[in-house]
């Protein structure tokens, strides 16, 4: 079985139950066990091992991660003025070992929430951490405000034995990958599912199955993998959302899986559950 | 096949392809098929026959929900001062056609996130509806805002052929359900379903399984329905999140959904993916 998409897994204990005691919290941060994650031009720093680097506590950082066994874990927010760069936020997955990016992904999503939370969206307010750092809370009005998820379909439609891949714009030259978007406000996840491949290719699909989910904290997604069954393979593509889709055969994905030079298009990299769907595909998991 | 939840289902077509045309939403305004959602006390009205009640486009309204065949569908929002009466709201259901209540929760989950997204998060200024509705953006920073959808994480654990159920503290008397937990930043399903099974009862669970999804509009939630085999049956419960949790038989579940005299606990009602995950295991789908 191929392996589970990159950044799902346990990552640190969250230790919820502590989050509503700041006094709890106090005391883990004078813990001598307690270490401060490091953080490079606004991620989490990786070391040479591609593991996150941690560092003594200074200050008062406000989120607590969780545990590392008996370690207590904290963060400061890297410093709110400098611009996110997701495209070189994305560039460190390469370096980075498995096994740490669940917290990698925990630790970006939030800072990356907080930097772009400051304010009570009910009365325009300055708010402050809470929870460590697990919400922020409005002095003015009360509300309380928690990170947002923003579930994703990402979807292999298939139509005699062939999937549907397609080409975003911003994407680098000959790769082709799932189809995406946003679960909407009503929806479930069948439903975005059957949408998305309606609006951005014009094919209807039936049978949509779940396949399985990854945090993608670009900024804070979770990517909801699905396979579903199209009724015909005919394409009409929205041209504001993808250059080009096409249908590929299981030779043509095994090929682009492999990387070699016969590949007709390339896969999407590891860190992409889109990649882990089209090796289940490919192994007949579906 | 026990049917799929309620709330689930196509709905309306989103056209979502107009939101960014401003001129085009104008004219579908002045369209003479187009309709307005009629609110009462906050929610939807509902007719006698358990249909959603739409009259004449009244003034400029914000929110462009889609299309009903060739009738153009609009709402406006609701009085943004009244407290959102979720309770009153959920009794609702019980009248609602289920053929309509997609579109019931879009329309809801829609104008409770306007009522409370009034303001920029990243800058504090008052945000305008934009995009059809389905956006905020503010004229001082730029930024554009999109509605919430948060995962919720709903599962059945299971051992040695019986299911964990438990109380909260809110729910009626003899009401239990599956246990339930927002996915938190930098979690796949599965790693939620886990942690949330781990806090609220004390036990391990492996292979857990997805089943359905279910949008949940109070206010904004996309229910996310699993199965987890459990790895023991000694529950430590939490007693700020349960007033209980207990294993249940078949023979229970069975006789709860019946809901005669002979059932054990008081199953949740049919607008609830809860029951809809006890009928399909039941069924004998998981």
């Amino acid at each position: 079985m191929p392996p589970d998409p990159f950044f799902a897994g346990p990552g640190l204990d969250r230790a919820d139950h502590l989050r509503a005691d700041p006094v709890a919290i106090l005391a883990l941060l004078c813990d001598g066990e307690a270490r401060e994650l490091v953080w490079d031009n606004g991620a989490p720093a990786i070391d040479e091992q591609g593991k996150l680097r941690w560092g003594p506590i200074v200050g008062d950082p406000p989120l607590f991660l969780g545990f590392d066994g008996p370690s207590p874990r904290f963060s400061s927010l890297p410093d709110g003025n400098a611009p996110i760069d997701a495209r070189a936020h994305f560039q460190l997955l390469s370096q980075l070992d498995a096994a740490e990016a669940p917290t990698f992904a925990a630790a970006l999503s939030l800072a990356n929430w907080h930097r772009r939370h400051g304010y009570c969206s009910v009365c325009g307010t300055v708010t402050d951490p809470n929870r460590g750092g697990w919400s922020r809370k409005c002095g003015n009005c009360g509300a309380e405000h928690y990170p947002r998820v923003d579930p994703v379909v990402i979807m292999l439609a298939e139509h005699d034995g062939r999937l549907l891949l397609g080409r975003q714009p911003h994407y680098p030259p000959g790769r082709y990958s799932a189809l995406a978007g946003f679960v909407e406000p009503g929806e479930s996840i069948e439903d975005a599912v059957a949408r998305e491949i309606k609006e951005e290719a014009g094919i209807a699909v039936v049978n949509v199955t779940y396949l399985c989910s990854q945090p993608w904290p670009f900024p804070s997604s979770l990517m909801v993998g699905a396979h579903a069954e199209a009724l015909d393979d005919s394409l009409t593509i929205d041209t504001n959302e993808l250059d080009d889709a096409r249908w590929f055969s299981r030779e043509e994905v095994v090929a682009a899986l492999d990387g070699g030079p016969a590949a007709s298009f390339q896969a999407p990299p590891h860190s992409a559950i889109a990649r882990t769907l089209l090796e289940r595909w490919v192994d007949g998991l579906k």
